[in-house]
């Protein structure tokens, strides 16, 4: 059971219970009209302590789909709402006028400790380089949909897989499926980490550096961005950056099948022409986003 | 037919299809009871890049007051929206929630880039200098409502008609109904451009730099502010400046049934005492913009 | 009747109006599912002309919760709201949206000045450090829930007694009820000031600088937060700072029966340790300030 449940981390929920809340989001998806008011009389509150404008959109639009109400705040200055108070004071009177909490805030850790003292469900909607685990969810339900299945798959990650907290929290949540093979795709200079690598352990997984040469073996490709700041050899940089733009020429040595991932925004790692590639799901992936946010508020409400 | 179409400008729309929205917003006004809830379960996005409480406020206003919902941003930094993505891209992503879009951004142009990628209804809420397509609306219901008729009237616009967007928009407007006559009342150096008196072609106007000497012919009297910043010799400003002031005593030179409009925020060029005259129609007209607001949501959605 | 009213400072409303909204907020407390759409189909503007984040999401909350619609802003450049507008402009024009207006701003007497323009019911969520009638309202309804009565009640008043207009509000709203005896407990240098003890004329009271002392007697204590730089003499401020702190040794000299009440934030004037004493309300006075609101914007509404 999820009700009451916080979400600060993937690994909160079992298999079974991610299970629960993907089935919950497929179903959304396909019968909204009959979700549109589940939440009437529910409040959530949005207590974004650094701007994210696409997160807070998307949690807002979800629980606007579902009939509830939101209040909270979102500007940078905000944080003017403690005038010297403790997050956990912040925390405690705003469970006084809501039924569930979201969060979001830039420093690692906080959600830990604002979730210790919420009496209500908590969402952590992302805490400094550490954890935001919708994304994930997000993630999940856009593999499970498009490809009827979590497991069995192969999986390519390309890009900066050094920094990417996007891909680490997958490579976890998806090393917890069976038949489940990666391939890591990055400069030496950005590669998996050795934890996360750990932590996938017995999952079967390459190492290369090579878009073009492994796309080919791919049934989902997840980028993510490269940033010419990360490299200490700027001529390096140069050398690269164009390898790890996903292009039609690229796309054309893909599976048919093949589904484009993105955690968006998309800045030129991706080329504009591949959008109208019906591979292409990374937009959809953003609307998924948005149906698993539903599930996952309903779930914590208790509401069915 | 307005089901999913764009206003990005005033005549993207045909007469009849503006009426049609008119009529609407009329009923609306009249009926207000019967329209509570026609947008219920419909959600719509206010992408303010830049900040205009009045707009916005209004935009809310209207699809609160019709049951729907609204997910959006509103501050100067609400730009951080983007992280490097293209105006396509956010559009494209917050399409995938939402059942309508309202833009306001501060560059000229952006709305036409905006809606060329929107597959839901868009609506320009101010693209810089250039368009603002639901003033115009507002200022033809207030009119309409307020005259019974878009015909036959003659329009007196004082002040700034050299940089102002709203009588530009106006005066093309109007000009497409029969019996029209416009008298432009400014300073040579902010008169009406070549470009919109060509733009009116065939309709009757006079240009006068009196408004003490014109405003007792006219039906329609609409006020727009004068900058100082907008001339090259300050006397003559200080010469000028107060025979564009509307007070009482250029009021009892007008005819009894004359309308006083003004889009807002209105400063020092019109004072406060004429307020309390019936004539003075710019806090109406405010109200009339709510209104036209719902009824353009409405068509836009479908929703009757 | 208190239908259309304004609220910009507690004695705006007699005793038995007050009475009447306390009622109703221990009722919504009791039975809130007999008031989740109480308001449906009406919309609130709150303007805030500065950041104060609690008071916005407990008004907020308030309307949510009976089903209301809210559209306002809340940023510190919202102000740009003016664009060289009058505030009584802009009342005006908001009026027009909307069915009720809470408005917080920076300058003492902005309230008294909005409302005066104001045709619609008007509450004052603070104007500079003159009025918070809101908060005086939710101090009243926490006592007389927690307590059953507002009669014969000795009220501690701790901390900054001179600054604090909240503490002004309260003794003076306490002071029209019968059998009230105060104990204003300061250090001298921010002693209660003679107009608020004149205000209270006929009310017992007693002023002391000790909290060890008096804490024994008291069926209320309300604390304040004391700031370093009213002090002129920082060595005065070492040497008291512990005294005003509460802590559960000065609580273990207190009545089983007594209540902790603050108007938060709290900063360090109460140890955290108090906080799971039963008697510590202050948690449970920011609920109660919600029931509160959702009570007044009823009677302002006329909504039974």
């Amino acid at each position: 059971m999820l009700m009451n449940r916080h979400l600060v981390k993937p690994d909160d929920f079992s298999v079974e219970e991610i299970n629960s809340v993907l089935e919950l989001g497929m179903d959304i998806k396909k019968n909204p009209q009959n979700y549109f008011n589940k939440c009437e009389g529910k409040l959530m509150a949005t207590l974004f302590y650094e701007p994210s404008t696409r997160t807070r959109l998307s949690f807002e639009a979800a629980m606007n789909r579902l009939g509830g109400r939101i209040i909270g705040f979102s500007d940078p200055n905000a944080s003017s709402v403690s005038k010297g108070e403790t997050l956990e004071d912040t925390i405690t009177i705003v469970s006084k006028y809501v039924d569930i909490i979201t969060m979001r805030h830039p420093v690692s850790g906080a959600a830990n400790q604002a979730s210790a003292v919420c009496p209500l469900p908590f969402i952590n909607a992302g805490d400094g380089g550490n954890q935001h685990p919708t994304q994930t969810l997000t993630d999940l339900l856009t593999i499970k949909s498009l490809k009827g299945d979590l497991n069995n798959l192969t999986i390519g990650m390309c890009g900066d897989l050094k920094y990417g907290r996007t891909v680490h929290s997958l490579a976890k949540a998806m090393s917890r499926y069976s038949g489940i093979k990666f391939v890591f795709i990055s400069p030496d200079e950005l590669s998996m980490p050795k934890s996360v690598k750990e932590d996938i352990d017995g999952v079967e997984f390459i190492e290369t550096s090579s878009l073009e040469d492994s796309i080919g073996n791919l049934d989902i490709l997840y980028m993510t961005r490269i940033q010419r700041e990360r490299f200490e050899d700027k001529n390096e940089y140069e050398r690269l950056k164009d390898s790890y733009v996903l292009d039609m020429e690229k796309m054309d040595k893909a599976n048919k099948d093949m589904l484009v991932l993105h955690p968006l925004p998309r800045v030129n790692e991706i080329s504009v022409e591949v959008d109208s590639d019906p591979r292409a799901v990374y937009f959809e992936q953003a609307q998924y986003g948005m149906y698993v946010r539903m599930a996952l508020i309903m779930k914590l409400l208790g509401i069915d």
